[in-house]
C-alpha cells in the first residue's frame, strides 16, 4: 500500500505546451501549417510529457500482463484456462504475434505472470510477480481480496520501476488471460453505469448463446458483489484480474515518471480506467492506440476522454494494438528533431494571408 | 506510346486467395479466429498479389514525384512556386518528413524530377524525368498535350522499373508540387462527376476567399478544356500534372510487376483514379493508406472502391501517409510467417461450437 500511495503523489499534472514553444517549432518546420494532423498532437503531448522541445524516443517496450481468472469456470471463453500459460511460453519463446510486432517496431517485450495458473522457470524477459494461482470465481464473491488488489496494482508498479534502468521511454501495455474480456466489461459496467449488455463483447470468438451467457454472468457478478463505483480498488477486488491491476499499476508507475503510456485494447482500458479513477492525472499520460472490436470499447474510450489512433478491428490484446500505435506516436515525435525547419532547407515561406480574408 | 500499352497488357486480374489456403494458414495461427482485423485483410491481399502463402516484404520504396503546375499563377496555393524545387533538394539532402518517415519504416525514397521548373544536378537518390518545366496554365488550354501525357505515365513505369533490380517487394507512392491539389480536384470532379465545390480543399492552408477563388478558377479550367472522363488519357493531359502522370504510371507498372502499390493523399489517388480509369484491373495492387484531411479525398477513396488504413488528418502528400500505412501492411504481412502455429506454439485449440448455437 506504501508503493502505491507514493506513486500516486508523484504523479505530476501535465500541462500541454504551457509556453507555447512546441507549437512553434512545428510551425518552424518546411510543411504547411497543422497539416502532420494527429502525428503533430502525439508530438505535442510526448514533448509535454517529456518537457523537452526536442525529445526523443529511444527505449521502448510492451508489458504482457498475464493473470488466470476463477471466471473460466463459467465457460465464458471459446478457450480452456490453460491456454493463459501456454501463451505465456509462446510469448518467451518469442513466436507470438506481440513478438513479431514488438520487433517490427523495435520495442522489448516484457512478460509478467501476475497470476497465472501454472508456474514458470525463470527466463528472459519473464518477471514473476504472481498474486496468486488465478483469481476466484465473481460469482460466488470478490474475485480477490482487497489486499490481492493493491499488490497486483503494486506488481504493475515494480515491473515499470524495475526497467527504468534498462532505459524507458515510452511504454505500451499488453494482456493475457483466457477470459479477461469478462472482468473487464464488469469493470467498464460499473465505472461507467452502462448497462452489461452494452459492454460486453464476443471476446474470442463466442457466438449469441455464449454472448447471452456472458451478459448474465457478468450481471450476476456485480449483484454478488456490489463494487463501489467510487472506490476504484473496491472495483479491482471484486470483479477485476491481477493481470489488470497490474495493467493499473503500470499506468501509475509510469505517469510518476513522466512515461507516457500507450493502452492497447479493451482489457487495459478496462484497467486505464481504474487508474483514472484512483488518480485522474494520470490520465495527462495515457494514449489510446486503437479501436477494439469488442462491443463497448468505444463507451469506456469516451469515459477516460481518449480518442484513439486507428481503427483496425483488432481483438486480440496482448499490446498488439498498443505497438504499432506507439510506432505512429514515434513517427510524430520524430517530427520534432528530424523534420528541416524552412530556414534549415532554404525553403520559402508560405503566405498564409494571401487572399485578405 | 509502346511502354505504355506493354504496361497495360501485363495486368493480370487479382484472385484474392482462390484456393483457401491463405484464410486456412491465418486460421491456424495461435490467435482466436480474425482477431487481427484489418491486418489480416492486409495479409491476404499481399499474399495473394505475389501468389505465395509464406510472402516476404524486404525491399520497400517511395517514389516521390515531383512537378511544377502552371495554374499556380492563378495564386491557388499560399505557397510560391519556386518551393517545388526547393523541396526537391530537401528531399535529397535527407531533411524533409518523407525521409525520417521512410527511416522509420526503413524504405528508401526515390525522388523524381517528373517536370520541375527548376535544373538539378544528378544526385543518389534523383531520378531525372523531366517532361517539361511545369504544365501550362490549364485556365488557358491544356496543361500538356497528349504527348506529355503519355510521357508522364512512361516516366512513372520507366521509374519504377529501373527500380525492380535493386529489389522492390511493396511501394508507396508520394508527391510534390505546389498548387498540385488544384489539378488533383479537376481529376476527381471530371472522373466522379461530382461538383467541383466537394472535391475541392484549402491544400497547403488556403483561407476561404482563397478557397473559392480556387474553385472557380477549377471549374474555368474544366469549361476551358472540356475533357472527357472516358478518356483518361485526355483527362490527365488537359486538366492534370506531370508529377500526377508519373503516379499513374508507378500505381500501373507496379501492377504489371506484380508489386502491391500504397497509394498516399488526395494527388496520388487523383493519380490512382486515372490509372484505374485506364486498367481497372490496377485496383487489385492498390491499397489506399489514409484518409486526407483534404476535402473530397474520401469521394475519390470511394469511386476507387477503397477504404483508408488510418484517419490521421494529415495532408502533407510527399508519400508521408503511404509510407506510415505500408508499415502497417507490412506488420499483417508477417503475421503470415512469424506467428506460430497452435500446433507449434503447443497451444489448446479454441472451441466455437461450445455454445452449441
Amino acid at each position: 500500500m506504501k508503493l502505491l500511495n507514493q506513486t500516486i503523489q508523484n504523479i505530476e499534472e501535465i500541462s500541454i505546451d504551457p509556453d507555447g514553444k512546441i507549437r512553434e517549432r512545428l510551425e518552424n518546420l518546411a510543411i504547411p501549417k497543422g497539416s502532420l494532423g494527429r502525428l503533430e498532437e502525439f508530438a505535442t503531448i510526448y514533448a509535454s510529457i517529456k518537457n523537452e522541445t526536442s525529445p526523443k524516443i529511444k527505449h521502448k517496450a510492451v508489458f504482457t500482463m498475464a493473470g488466470d481468472h476463477g471466471i473460466s469456470n463459467e465457460g465464458v471463453s471459446v478457450f480452456p484456462q490453460a491456454v493463459t500459460g501456454q501463451m505465456v511460453r509462446n510469448f518467451l519463446n518469442g513466436d507470438a504475434t506481440i513478438n513479431l510486432f514488438a520487433r517490427h517496431v523495435g520495442a522489448r517485450v516484457i512478460v509478467v505472470d501476475c497470476g497465472v495458473n501454472a508456474d514458470f522457470e525463470p527466463a528472459e524477459g519473464l518477471r514473476i510477480k504472481k498474486v496468486d494461482y488465478g483469481t476466484a470465481n465473481m460469482v460466488d464473491g470478490p474475485a480477490m481480496s482487497y489486499k490481492q488488489a493493491v499488490d497486483s496494482l503494486e506488481a504493475g508498479i515494480e515491473v515499470l520501476l524495475d526497467e527504468i534502468s534498462a532505459g524507458l521511454d515510452i511504454v505500451a501495455t499488453g494482456d493475457m488471460g483466457i477470459a479477461n474480456t469478462t472482468p473487464s466489461s464488469a469493470i467498464i459496467a460499473c465505472l461507467t453505469g452502462m448497462e452489461v449488455s452494452r459492454v460486453t463483447g464476443r471476446g474470442t470468438g463466442l457466438d449469441s448463446c455464449g454472448w447471452e451467457k456472458k451478459v448474465r454472468v457478468i450481471e450476476k457478478a456485480l449483484n454478488v458483489n456490489k463494487p463501489d463505483p467510487l472506490k476504484p480498488v473496491d472495483v479491482l477486488a471484486k470483479v477485476g484480474g491481477f493481470e489488470i491491476g497490474a495493467i493499473a499499476g503500470l499506468c501509475l508507475a509510469a505517469a510518476s515518471k513522466r512515461i507516457p503510456v500507450l493502452i492497447d485494447g479493451f482489457v487495459s482500458t478496462a484497467a486505464a480506467l481504474i487508474a483514472s479513477a484512483i488518480e485522474p492525472k494520470v490520465n495527462g499520460y495515457l494514449i489510446a492506440s486503437h479501436i477494439s472490436a469488442e462491443n463497448g470499447h468505444l463507451i469506456a474510450l469516451e469515459k477516460l476522454g481518449k480518442r484513439a489512433i486507428f481503427d483496425l478491428n483488432l481483438r486480440l490484446g496482448e499490446g498488439t494494438g498498443a505497438v504499432l500505435g506507439l510506432s505512429l506516436v514515434e513517427a510524430g515525435v520524430k517530427i520534432l528533431t528530424q523534420t528541416a525547419t524552412f530556414s534549415e532547407a532554404s525553403v520559402s515561406r508560405p503566405d498564409y494571408k494571401k487572399f485578405g480574408e
